[in-house]
Order: C-alpha cells, then sequence, then structure tokens
C-alpha cells in the first residue's frame, strides 16, 4: 500500500512506522520530523550481508556509505551489525570515532583530503584509505612515514563507465573529479608510484559509477573492468590485489515509479562475474566490499510535517504549505527528485485532489512535490513525505536561519530521540557581536 | 580591475581586501574563510539611503533582506546605519533581536509562519508583519488579540509580473506559494478582511517580482500596479495606505556578463512613478520601503580557499580541487549560478589557462566553476571566488558533515572574526548515542 515496507495504517486510519503512531510523535516531538525505523535499516544491512555470504562465502565486508545519513547513533549501530563504514570527510569520520566504531573497518573517500583530515585517519588508525590522485599519495606517505606506521590503501579508479541515470554509458566518465583514469594509462602509473612508498601498503582498487542505478548490467560490466585491471596490476607490476571495492549506487524505490533491482540478484550475479575474471586472468579471488547508503536508509525513513496553509488558486494550482522544506529536503530543488506523500492522520483516504506541497523557505523554487494526487488536506494536518532517510538530514541547511528537525529512531513501537531538535540558541552559538 | 569594487592587488601580487591581504587572512584564519568588507557594506547601505532622501525627501525606510546574510554582528551594523530589517523566519528574527536591533523596523515576511512565529513576532513586538494569506491573517489575529496588543500589517501581494529572469513577463506569476494575487480579486478581499480585525492594522502593500533582476522597467510597472491597488483599496474600501514595500532582487555583478542597473537610476525612476501615480489616484504619497539584500552583501564578500589538487586530465579538462564546495557556495549545484575567481597569491598574473573548480564534497555536481581562465594553479595556492557576500553562509549545509567556515569581518586594515569556524564537536552537539 505504501512505498517503502515499513510503512503500515493502523485502525483510526494513522500512518504506522516501527510500531509507532506517525501522529502521536509528531504531538510528543513536534515539526518537522525526522522519522527512522530501526528494525528496516537492520533488514537492509542483512540482505546485503547474507547474500554476500550465500554467493561469496562471506569473502568481503558491506561498507554503511554514511554520507547518505551520519550521526552517532548510526555509527554505533552498524558497528553493532558487524558493517563497514565508508567515511568522506574528518567529520563523518570523527563521527564514526566518537561512536566507538572499528576503525579498521573504515574506509576513507574523497577528492581533496586536507592534511589535517589525512592525519585525523592516520591518528584514529583508519582501516584504508581510498587515495584519489598521486598528490594525495605523497602526502598520505609523508604523513604516515612522520607517525611511523604503514598505511593499507587502494586507488580510486574511473572505470570508464557512467550509470548516474537510468541508462548509462561506457565512455566520457574521464571528465570526472574524482579517482584516476584506466583508459590513459593514469591508473595503472598510480599503483607502479604507489608500491614504491615505504609507508603505504596497496591492498585494493576502488570504482564507484553512479547512484540511484536501477539496472544489473553497469555493475556486471565494473566488475568484469575491474578485474581485468587486477589481471593488468598482476601481469604488469606483479601486484597481488586482494580486496575489490565496488562502490555503491543502488537504486530505491522512492515512487511507484521505480523498480530497483533486487541487490540479492546484484551480489550474485557480480560474484559470479568476479569468480569467472579471477580464473580467466590467474588472479587470487578477491574480497568484494560494497557501499550502500542510500539503499540501507532512504526506505526506512520519512519527514513528518504540520500543514499550515492550503493555498487554492482557482485554475491553476493548490500550493499546501507544510512547516519545513529545502531546508530539511534540498533534492526537489537540487535535481528535482520525486518523492511519494502521505496524510499520516488520514493514510487510508482516497486521493483525490492534485496539488504541490510546498516548503516555507523565502524561495519560489523551495517545493517538497510538485504536482501529487492526495485525500483532501485541511491546516493542522499531519503530512509525512516518504523513504527521506538518505540524503535529507545529511543536506540540511541552515537556510533562512530554520533549525534542523531532530531525528527520531523506532522500534518496536519505542521511540528514541537520536538527534536533538536545534534550537535558535544554537544558531547563535558560533556568532561573535 | 576585478569584479567587484572593494577589491584590489597589492605590491607582492595578492588579493586585497578592506586593507587585508587575503593570503594573510588564510594564514591566519585557515581556510575555507568567508571575508567580508564592512566598508563596502555600509557604502551599499548608504547608496540606497541617501538616493532615497534625494528623490523622495527620505520618505520611507531601506529594510536589509537578512536572509542574504544574517548573523549578530551584521544585524547591529544593520541598526547602527539605521536601516530596518526584513526578516523570513523565526531564526533570523531571533538573531535581531539578540543583536539589539530595534524591533519596530523589523518586517516579518514568510508564506508559512508557524504560531509559534507569530507568537515570537508579538512577544519581541516586531514592527510591522507582512501577511501571506487570510488563514495567518485569522490566526493573527488570535495571537494579537491574546496577548492584547495591535499589529500593524501589510499583505504580500502577487502582482502579476514576473521579474526572476533578465526579461520579465506579465502573467503566470500567480502560480506562486507566496501572497495573495491582484488579478482574481483575492487581494481585495484580503484587506477587506484584514480590516474587520480588531488587534491588526493595515499599514501597508508588499509585493517581490523575483530576483538579480538587471532592468529598470518591471520595478516601474510593480510601483505602478501597486500604486493603482493603493487607490482601488481607496476608492473601494476606503483604506488608506502608508506604506509601499516594493521588494528586492536589484540585480549584482557576479561576472563581467553581468551589467547591473544603477541603484540610484531604479529610485529615481520608481519614485517619480509612485508621486504620479499618487496624483492620478488621488491617494497619499505613501512611505517607501524596499528590501535590497544581495546587492547589499554580495560583492562586499569573497571566499578564500586553499588549492588541495590539480588533475589535468589530458584533452579533457583541468580540474582544480579546492577545500570547500557546495557545502559553503551551493549556487552552483542549486542554479549553475556563475562567478568569478581570482589567485589571491597571484592576483595580477595572467589568465592562461581554463580549468574546472571543483569542491571537496562526494558528489559529482560539486563545482564552483565550470571553465574558467585562470593563471597556472599550483597545490598549496590560495584561490579567492568573489562576490560571495550573499546567499554563501545563508545557505550553507553540513553535507559530508564539513563544518562551515568562519565570517571574517574586514575594516580599514583590521580584521574581526564575526563568526567562529565549526568545530567536528559543533556537528555531534545534538546527537544522542
Amino acid at each position: 500500500m505504501f512505498v517503502s515496507e515499513c510503512l503500515s495504517a493502523n485502525e483510526n486510519g494513522h500512518l504506522m512506522i516501527g510500531g509507532c503512531d506517525t501522529v502521536e510523535l509528531a504531538k510528543q516531538f513536534g515539526t518537522p520530523l525526522y522519522v527512522m525505523d530501526e528494525s528496516d535499516i537492520i533488514k537492509n544491512c542483512k540482505l546485503y550481508q547474507e547474500s554476500l555470504n550465500r554467493y561469496y562465502d562471506g569473502n568481503g565486508l558491506v561498507l554503511y556509505a554514511s554520507k547518505a545519513f551520519s550521526c552517532m547513533y548510526m555509527c554505533k549501530l552498524m558497528n553493532d551489525l558487524g558493517m563497514g563504514l565508508d567515511v568522506v570527510s574528518g567529520g563523518e569520520l570523527y563521527t564514526a570515532w566518537k561512536a566507538g566504531f572499528d576503525m579498521s573497518r573504515v574506509y576513507f573517500h574523497g577528492n581533496n583530503k586536507t592534511d589535517d583530515e589525512l592525519k585525523l585517519a592516520v591518528e584514529h588508525k583508519v582501516g584504508t584509505i581510498v587515495v584519489d590522485n598521486v598528490d594525495e599519495l605523497e602526502r598520505l606517505n609523508r604523513i604516515a612515514s612522520e607517525k611511523d606506521v604503514v598505511v593499507r590503501i587502494m586507488f580510486r579508479i574511473k572505470p570508464g563507465i557512467d550509470a548516474h541515470t537510468h541508462s548509462f554509458i561506457q565512455t566520457g566518465q574521464i571528465d570526472s573529479k574524482f579517482g584516476v583514469a584506466l583508459e590513459n594509462g593514469e591508473a595503472i602509473e598510480a599503483y607502479r608510484r604507489a608500491v614504491e612508498y615505504s609507508h603505504l601498503k596497496v591492498m585494493g582498487v576502488h570504482c564507484h559509477i553512479g547512484s540511484q542505478i536501477f539496472d544489473l548490467e553497469p555493475f556486471k560490466l565494473a566488475a568484469k573492468v575491474m578485474m581485468n585491471f587486477i589481471g593488468d596490476l598482476h601481469d604488469k607490476l606483479n601486484i597481488e590485489i586482494e580486496e575489490l571495492n565496488l562502490g555503491g549506487g543502488y537504486g530505491i524505490k522512492y515512487t511507484e515509479e521505480d523498480q530497483p533491482i533486487n541487490y540479492d540478484a546484484y551480489i550474485q550475479a557480480v560474484s559470479e562475474v568476479v569468480k569467472q575474471m579471477a580464473q580467466e586472468r590467474g588472479v587470487n579471488l578477491p574480497k568484494i566490499m560494497m557501499e550502500p547508503g542510500r539503499s540501507i536508509v532512504a526506505p526506512a525513513g520519512i519527514t513528518l510535517y504540520t500543514v499550515g496553509g492550503v493555498k487554492e488558486i482557482k485554475d491553476v494550482r493548490t500550493y499546501v504549505s507544510v512547516d519545513g522544506g529545502m531546508i530539511d529536503n534540498p533534492r526537489y530543488i537540487l535535481y528535482e527528485s520525486k518523492y511519494d506523500a502521505v496524510l499520516a492522520n488520514k493514510a487510508t483516504a482516497p486521493r483525490e485532489n492534485v496539488v504541490t506541497i510546498a516548503g516555507k523557505c523565502c524561495e519560489s523554487g523551495d517545493l517538497l512535490i510538485k504536482d501529487i494526487k492526495m485525500p483532501h488536506i485541511e491546516v493542522g494536518d499531519t503530512l509525512a513525505v516518504l523513504a527521506t532517510g538518505a540524503y535529507n538530514y545529511s543536506m540540511a541547511s541552515h537556510y533562512n536561519r530554520i533549525p534542523n528537525p531532530p531525528v527520531i529512531m523506532v522500534k518496536d513501537g519505542q521511540a528514541k530521540e537520536i538527534v536533538r531538535r536545534e534550537s535558535y540558541e544554537d544558531l547563535l552559538r558560533n556568532d561573535i557581536l
């Protein structure tokens, strides 16, 4: 009935998540309110882990891409589940460390890691640094040498496959700020240099081909291309690669139009390609790393708003204004992303009218959903935007000096605040008069 | 030589702002760093105020639109200059109040003010509430009545002019989440209701026709349309309007391609229209309010970055990666906005190569400037992006959990920190494990 599996309606017609009545949650914690279903997050993680066990003897690690949604509680949850962690900044790294994450299972990404960030990573014994370029390689070796440690690394490779949209292309992706390219020899040259550094240990290769991908083929092709590169490293440079990190990008269901791939099928297909290619190229089977983020948390999250105004402009459009907007969910204004919504206090009411859900920001483009069929909406209704668990809290801004909403984790009918609501005082904390 | 007047180069070829060497500022405060020239901000305010004196006998008030850049120091500066203030949220209102702003000169906007925000406004004696719709009117009257005060109001009117781009159109703007429309009678009906409320006092009319406008005509047309509406209110409802708030939207020079209107010419032209129309319609001359935001602060600001990587992809593109990006300046990823940049430590070097300035976020679209001709750039160089004083700090996010840069105000060779750099601990302040 709802686009995310973790949602249902109770006998009062109220939207339910994690055994909690969303109308009650809105009353208790106020709106706007991010709500996330812990059981659904756990289920999504286990789905990846069990598939890796089933099709690849568990020879690898599932890394949660924390840029999708990072906070201390989330890092602790991932740690307890035995997940690895993909961090892309000093801030994400620090959050993981403060939450007690096993740092040996952390992979540190980024196209422009600063010296301070690299030092922080080395000091906190981050498991693996995914090096972007040879300049970073040199800086990292210097820092590791100063601390007298050996750091595990892999390079981010541009495999020449771009699957950022529903289709995918095999060329052009060389035009990216990320990583070293295969096709112009940059990648193999980077590895040739890497093995010469005394304080770096080459462990693997990494690629990431896009986001919100709905097709198996680009993933299979990426696995093939990367295994060929592992073969080349073996044959030409005598480097034995132990880890193949295939990044993330698995599409999720934002609206009924989206038909995501079965993650199980993905892991089965990729495992087969890797095994076949290992044999073909005469290399050892690498550990497989994958980096799901969106598909772990997006379906598990909703955002609750209170309707503050309904503006019916005859023969033009009906605007429903809510008490949040681009500050807590900038994905419409950034990408015109599509979302589904449910009237939380009338979750089973028939959808009758097409409306546009607008935010409260002083910006024309501040919409959440353009033209969605909804039941009759009144001021004071609780509106839930669905599948907001990824790239909403993590991309939130303070535009218009609107404080960020809290994040509530629900499970078995219990609600726990994991990020407090910001106060106006919080916004002024760093102001100096 | 530079796109903003407040910039120059010193004898070492370093970029100067407010009498300070930007290379030294970057060393002293670190990067990324927002730097703003206080004298330039003051000059821009006075330009509006003096024009209003010259062409309209000072009969009005210039309101700084604080959504462009709000912090306590900025509010205090505006207060000291005798400016009014346009706020669009409880957060901006609270910031002004904490900074000691004269609240009688504050105008509170927003398409969906919550009850809490309206209460805050009434409690802090905000001068005028710019009411969005009749539902808000009713809520505001109830709140004012509970506190036993009379609140000054005006409505936001959709004048049927849309000048959001370089050209402008005279229809269609009715399709907006903001305000009440003229063309379908909504606006006059709103005023008919407003005068019936005991705790509200109708003071004026407000409109806002767009942003970054480079043409006088739409402003003149808006003034004419609004004066006709004031005439209608007088003739049909016997309402005497005292204040005409014409909003903002004055374009600024981001790059050499932009040719902003002379603000002086704008005020002259609009004053003439208003005087002529007042005579024509037989109404009193209203006070004129205007709401510049961008044009006050954008040219006065720059952002300093350190170059962390130069990735030359032969026959494709050269990416220059800096230590900030869409987190501190989301305007490229939001609108593909164009900016100019200067190599702060080689400000007078000839521009030889076309490069793309990329941020450090884990997002392909995280660019600051695509294809800009720059001098030869090396790792460690200090790069200044120009005219970033508006909608950069105010739209900043914590995406990738990257802390926000500090804001430094410079004047007469002195630098004062007005917003501190965020720490990693700041990011975790509201986390609950």
